[in-house]
């Protein structure tokens, strides 16, 4: 059966080689590899005829212009990093993230960290890839954060702040919203004594919310309140409520747990283990807003956080400083908004 | 203040470049660019005395061997894409994926898709960064499968299978799945009357779910099913439930559905809107064994699909077929192991 001599060509390429380049181009359509170059550079000087010439070639070698090559003449790569510490808890945040990145044609680079402690590691990965710019959900340390500085690339966290360091962030407002949780459990004039379940003792979010709510609590003329140390997990919430009565001797008129997680696994553990009521004899809140915390089973009162707002600012403000290095850190704070549930009693 | 010659220099390379190349540290060692290369570059001959002048060169510049650029070379750019179609029902499988590439060295771009048919548009980015390989759990037509053929770049599926085209996956046996579950219904002789809510029309791991939730069914002598569709998430669950009952009349002894989550609604709409008792009146199974499936709420009877033996499957598979592109397609199927719940009765 007899062949065009160019789709017999355009086969060679695809069994031998990896990827067509902008020379094999070039070579095909008889111009130079810069006039090939040109006709994929917005703005660039070519000539129709060229243009055509350079075209025809590109359709019959299956060619794609390289957006890693490019961005090595212009010094972008298109590509972000986005550090999450751990994926399961922020599976929208990704997800909106990416979604937000692909509409600016810019791409994501996924990094999970299984340990905190794998940070320096990743980073040194991250370097290598010059990445435009870094989204981080993760705890940095102060030296760590001025590596980014000396490398010229932005980085902006997302819901972590550091107060002292002149770094970019994004947060929910966490005192303002445990401040309003306080206010609904305490205005109903039912609960008079309280437990509160922290996340992990390095978590600076869960710093903020305890305080947050022990000093509203203090505020309120509260004193009677337990404290006990979760890890963010479900497990976590059942194993801190077995642990406040233990430590109390009965459980207490309601439960601040430091994020909707817990706040399950204290709601399971109170009603299918130990047979309290919830809201009956217990009332509980959480902290974040996630899918489930508006599931019938839970109904929980707690704080969502504005993860559409969150996330479009985080990506602006990232990209903002990648095309101007020169613009200042800024911290963005959004109030999360009361979610009321029936987990609380009137 | 006095300052020594490279520390200004270094300086200004900080201020006013974005990266310091491989050009920059020769310029600064006073050796050629190729001599710089070569220190980086595996098995590459360079003397004792060259290494020590680069390196100092290299320390005092702040520079980072480019492992795009270093991927140009070799044709390969060390990165894969993984296209999911809703993270959401994914966190745990991109987390492990995540972690597992980058064991290997390898990083991952991730793509989301908000719509199926958003393929096109995102495959002509994959394109675009030439990535050694692509996992892909989003359903692909056969012309999209063709592509990655075309262009020699190995794709592997997680937790889709094409029984028609030659191409890999990696897939948990949804029948076998199923029958297992069907097995644990009938055994009991409580359950005469089923209804079977399904994930989207297009989804073809429910097709499979379902059909073989129907075999079995019909194997079992059991013809009294009802069959309504949902599309995988929470609230279908809890409408599919009201359809059902309007559909019957009443409530069939056990409802199957093809997923854990709609299960979760499925569980919430019985027992805290309609009143029906689950199991007492209702038996409910899901599929996929998500953490909340363990949850003392849910305790749902399901199939845990292994995510790890899954996740570690697509990976070595995917870069077995980046480093030998000869390797022919290949289709690996996992069983789930059924996770028994009190969401049946005996």
């Amino acid at each position: 059966m007899a062949k065009t001599g160019s789709s017999t060509r355009k086969e060679n390429f695809a069994n031998t080689k990896r990827h067509v380049t902008s020379y094999d181009v070039a070579l095909h359509a008889g111009v130079s590899q810069s006039a090939v170059s040109r006709c994929f550079k917005p703005g660039a000087s070519v000539s129709k005829k060229m243009r055509e010439r350079v075209m025809t070639a590109v359709k019959e070698m299956g060619y794609t212009p390289n957006a890693i090559a490019r961005g090595l003449i212009t010094r972008r790569s298109n590509m972000v990093a986005v550090i999450v510490s751990n994926l399961n808890f922020y599976p929208e945040v990704v997800s909106e993230l990416s979604a937000r990145f692909t509409e600016r044609g810019v791409h994501v680079l996924l990094f999970t960290l299984d340990h905190e402690s794998d940070v320096s590691r990743t980073l040194e990965r991250v370097w290598q890839y010059q990445v435009d710019g870094v989204i981080a959900a993760a705890h940095f340390s102060p030296d760590e954060i001025v590596t980014f500085e000396e490398r010229n690339v932005p980085l902006v966290f997302y819901n972590r702040s550091y107060e002292d360091i002149p770094v970019s962030s994004v947060s929910c407002d966490q005192v303002g919203g445990e401040r309003a949780l306080i206010n609904r459990l305490t205005k109903s004039g039912q609960h008079k004594s309280y437990a509160i379940i922290t996340g992990p003792a390095d978590s600076v979010v869960s710093m903020q919310r305890t305080q947050g709510a022990i000093d509203r609590l203090h505020e309120s003329g509260v004193t009677d309140v337990t404290q006990v140390t979760g890890d963010y997990g479900y497990k976590s919430g059942r194993r801190a409520v077995q642990e406040i009565i233990e430590l109390r001797g009965s459980a207490p008129d309601a439960i601040i747990c430091a994020n909707d997680m817990m706040a399950f696994g204290a709601m399971d553990e109170l009603r299918f283990h130990l047979e309290y009521d919830v809201p009956g004899d217990v009332s509980v809140v959480g902290f974040d807003g996630v899918r489930a915390a508006s599931w019938s089973s839970f109904d929980l009162a707690t704080v969502a956080q504005p993860v559409e707002s969150m996330t479009e600012a985080a990506v602006s403000m990232l990209m903002d400083r990648v095309d101007d290095q020169s613009l200042p850190p800024e911290k963005r704070v959004f109030s999360g908004v009361l979610r009321d549930g029936s987990s609380v009693r009137n």
